[in-house]
Formats: C-alpha cells, sequence, structure tokens
C-alpha cells in the first residue's frame, strides 16, 4: 500500500507539474537593451516547466520606422496605428523582433516558436470600433477567443510558444495589440485547465511603495490591500491599470500575477521577490 | 466480407490521403503582385489534402532596404546577405511577408501558421564557408535535419505551416536561404513516411521545348528524356539547376515533382497541366 500511495503522489506531481504554465511578458525596455535581452533570455530558457514568452515592441520599431519615412501618429494624445505603421509592426515585432528572441532561445535549447496571433488562429480579435478616436488597425481581444487548445497542443509537443504583440481579424488582416492585454487575456484563458501564473517583468523590482525607494517593493497586494493602498494614493497613476488587470486576471482563475523586474526571472518565478497579486 | 472488405479499403484510402502531402513554393514574381498573390491563395487554400507552403523573397525587401539604406551588395556578381542585409530579410520575409499570407489564408479558412527555420527547430542550418566567395548570413541546410517530427505534428494538428526562406545555426543566428531549397529538402525529408509531390510555382507554364511558345510545355521528364534535352540544347541555362534539382528530389524519393505556372495550381496539384519531373 505504501508503494501504492507513493506511485499515486508522484504521478499526481507529475500531472501537476504538467498543468502549470506561467505566461510571461517582457517590454520594448529590455528587447532595446542587448545586454538585457540576452540575460532575460538566458533566465527564460532555464525556468523549468511549461512557458509562454509574449513580447512587445521597443523602440527599433519607431527607428526603422522613421527611416521610412512613418511618423509616429498621434490624435488626441493617443497613439494610432496607421496603414504603414501596421506593415511596419508586422515587420518589426513580427519579424525582427520575434526572429531575434526565437533563434536566441533555439540556441539556449529552448523550443521556441515565434507565432503572431494569425498563426494557426490563436488570437482572433476584433478591430477597436470607432469611437471618439480611431486607433486605426488595434485589435481587441478576449480571453474566450484564445485558442487555448493549439496552445496546449504546441506545449504538449514541448514548444515555446513566443507571441509577438500582433493579432488578426477574421478578414485576413494582422492587428496591433498591446502586449500586457495579450499576456493577460492569454494567462485567463489558459486557466480554465491548468494552473497559471502570469509575471510582468518591467523595469522596477516590484509595486514600490515609495517610487524613487527600489527597497520598498510590497511583497503581496490582495484585494483588501489594494483598496487600501489606493485610498492612501500610493500607487503611482502608471501602475494603476496594471493592478486592476492584475486583479481582473486573479478574479478570472489565474492563480498569481508578479509584477517584478526582468533582471530578477528566475526569482520572480520560483516565488520570490517582486510583487504577488493574489 | 463485403462489408469488412469495404471498410478496409475506406480506411486504407483514408491512411492513403493522410499520408499524401504537397509541397508548393511560390516565388518573388507572384509575392509582389497584389492580385496573383490573392488569386495564388485562394486556390491554394482550397487544395485538399496536407500541404506545406514555402514562400520567398520578392522586390518589396530591396524597396524596403532601398529606404532605409541597405543597397544589395554583391561579389564577383553574387548577391551577398551582409548583416544589414540578414536584418532587412528578417523583418520582411519572416514578419511582412509570412504575415500576409498567413493571415490571408486564414480568412480563407486555411489554418495557416508561419514558421522560419528556426521555429521549432524545423530548419537548422550551417552557414556556408567561406571560399572563393563571402556570401555572407547564407544558410545551407540538408534534409537530414529537417525537424520532420514537428512538421507531421502540425500538419496532424490540421496546421497548414508557411515557411519564409530563412534557416537558422544552432548559435542563434538566422540565415537566408534559397526558397527552392528548402523547399527541396523538405520534400525529400517528408519522403521518408509519406507520398510527397513537390509543386514549383512560377511564371511560365512548365519546362517550355521552345522558350518562346508558351504552347510547347514538355508534360512528363523522366531520366531518358532529361538526357535528350540536354544534349539537344532545348533545356535553356535558368531552368537547367531547376530540373537538376527536380531529378535529386525524385532519386531521394520524392514521388513526383511538378514546375508550372502559379495561375494553374489547382490543375498542378491534381495532376493536369505543366510539367512532371518523376
Amino acid at each position: 500500500m505504501g508503494g501504492a500511495g507513493r506511485i499515486v503522489r508522484n504521478f499526481n506531481h507529475a500531472i501537476q507539474l504538467i498543468m502549470q504554465l506561467s505566461v510571461i511578458k517582457i517590454g520594448g525596455n529590455v528587447i532595446d537593451d542587448e545586454n538585457k535581452l540576452s540575460a532575460f533570455l538566458n533566465d527564460f530558457a532555464s525556468l523549468p516547466g511549461d512557458k509562454i514568452l509574449v513580447h512587445g515592441g521597443g523602440k527599433v520599431a519607431t527607428e526603422i520606422g522613421r527611416k521610412l519615412g512613418i511618423e509616429p501618429n498621434y490624435v488626441n494624445g493617443r497613439r494610432i496605428t496607421d496603414e504603414a505603421t501596421l506593415l511596419l509592426v508586422t515587420m518589426v515585432y513580427g519579424g525582427l523582433i520575434n526572429k531575434k528572441i526565437v533563434s536566441t532561445l533555439q540556441s539556449l535549447n529552448c523550443n521556441a516558436m515565434g507565432l503572431t496571433g494569425a498563426d494557426g488562429r490563436i488570437l482572433p480579435a476584433a478591430k477597436r470600433p470607432i469611437g471618439e478616436t480611431d486607433y486605426g488597425f488595434v485589435g481587441d481581444i478576449h480571453s474566450d477567443d484564445v485558442n487555448t487548445t493549439l496552445l496546449g497542443s504546441l506545449l504538449h509537443l514541448g514548444l515555446t510558444p513566443v507571441i509577438a504583440p500582433l493579432t488578426f481579424d477574421k478578414a485576413g488582416t494582422v492587428l496591433n495589440t498591446n502586449a500586457d492585454t495579450i499576456a493577460q487575456e492569454i494567462a485567463k484563458a489558459m486557466a480554465r485547465g491548468r494552473e497559471v501564473q502570469l509575471i510582468y517583468c518591467f523595469e522596477k523590482k516590484g509595486v514600490l511603495r515609495d517610487v524613487h525607494n527600489d527597497f520598498s517593493v510590497i511583497s503581496t497586494i490582495d484585494h483588501a490591500a489594494f483598496s487600501e493602498l489606493k485610498e492612501n494614493n500610493i500607487i503611482s497613476d502608471g501602475m494603476l491599470p496594471k493592478l486592476e488587470n492584475a486583479f481582473a486576471a486573479v478574479d478570472s482563475g489565474v492563480k498569481k500575477v508578479v509584477i517584478g523586474h526582468a533582471d530578477e526571472l528566475q526569482a520572480l518565478h520560483s516565488g520570490h521577490g517582486g510583487t504577488s497579486i493574489v
């Protein structure tokens, strides 16, 4: 009986490991810095378990756009994705950045596969309706539409999906979509069958009690603490929407959202460091 | 017994269909023409059975390169892939062209997935050794190295791989590789477990007996006919390497290589039209 019990426990442990998934997002500040990106990808490649990487854009798109005569286009202070910008980001996010990350991960024995939302219909989106502002070729996605079956199959094949911030409408147009949103919607969707943690890597060590003090990281925030932090105006304007989204993810079944520094990915992944939203 | 026999026959027929695979290559002349590309992708999407599309580059890369100040670089009359050109083709082939094809196919209910050789280690390559000419970041591939297991798994998932003319070395560098060669090596590799036909689409109706007469298509060429055509100088200089490669593919187990016009894909696929190399 002891032997059988051990087998059952080992089996359950194996299943649990299989069902754990980390969805990790990196932004342009890491992508734009060759050394930072290299260090980050080294850490990422060696993380155990199933993982999905979602990457943002970076200044390189703006630089290449400028050379091509594509200037950033703002309406009412909001960045617009016009047709020229769409072609630019399709090239730069879907080609240049995505393939640089994939080939680097492959050299580190991480079997990466680069994808946009169009590939395998992973992220069908709706072009954002024209309201007060016409954002142009921007896609809004919903976790219900994420192709979790295919993502699950790719993970099962031992692949690590590396997802560019591009989605598509079913009429054949690629759309520009925020990488934070993609990471969140994928995490929410995959949480329907797995234990998912969502890790946002950025340039701070976590959510800070004092924005000028890097050692003031708040280690855990739950709903009650969040209300209190908001009442006391401790959350900065930039962090507020990130936290709102993090709580939305947790409320939708994501086990944990971690916000922390890209330099500390391994610690964040194993539950040490950064700010955990639970 | 009749019923059982029919079931066995149906089963065998189903297995045969599953094991048939078409590897289809299109070049820049189709990619550069919006209408031609659209018509081609419509035909491609509706082809029955498993299929893989390999696409070339196109003038758009040269045009974008020129705007970015990247001029085509020739040494001894051969195009060189220097570092700037490598970044350019990674963007344009892997991003712009690949995602345009994928999103268009998705709109036509063909479940396309865009890949470079780095994605899922599908096409590991060796950087071409520096001989008389240093071709720069050019990758040579061999059918033995093609990741047939993963390509098979993707096809099994109902996906249609759409492959950009990019490979990678295991050290993390993307490499530029000729699309004809990629199509050929994939066809040879996949022929080890499947019945593969390789279709090269170009701007002529097939191999012509008289290069000025589009109605002089030679319908079938076997080894004997090829020797005779060469002796009589009927094969043009541009066509000769294509045919040498086609015979190399057939000799390596590819069932049939078809060379024909991109406008006639459906006929070529079903064995009508073009030139068949057997």
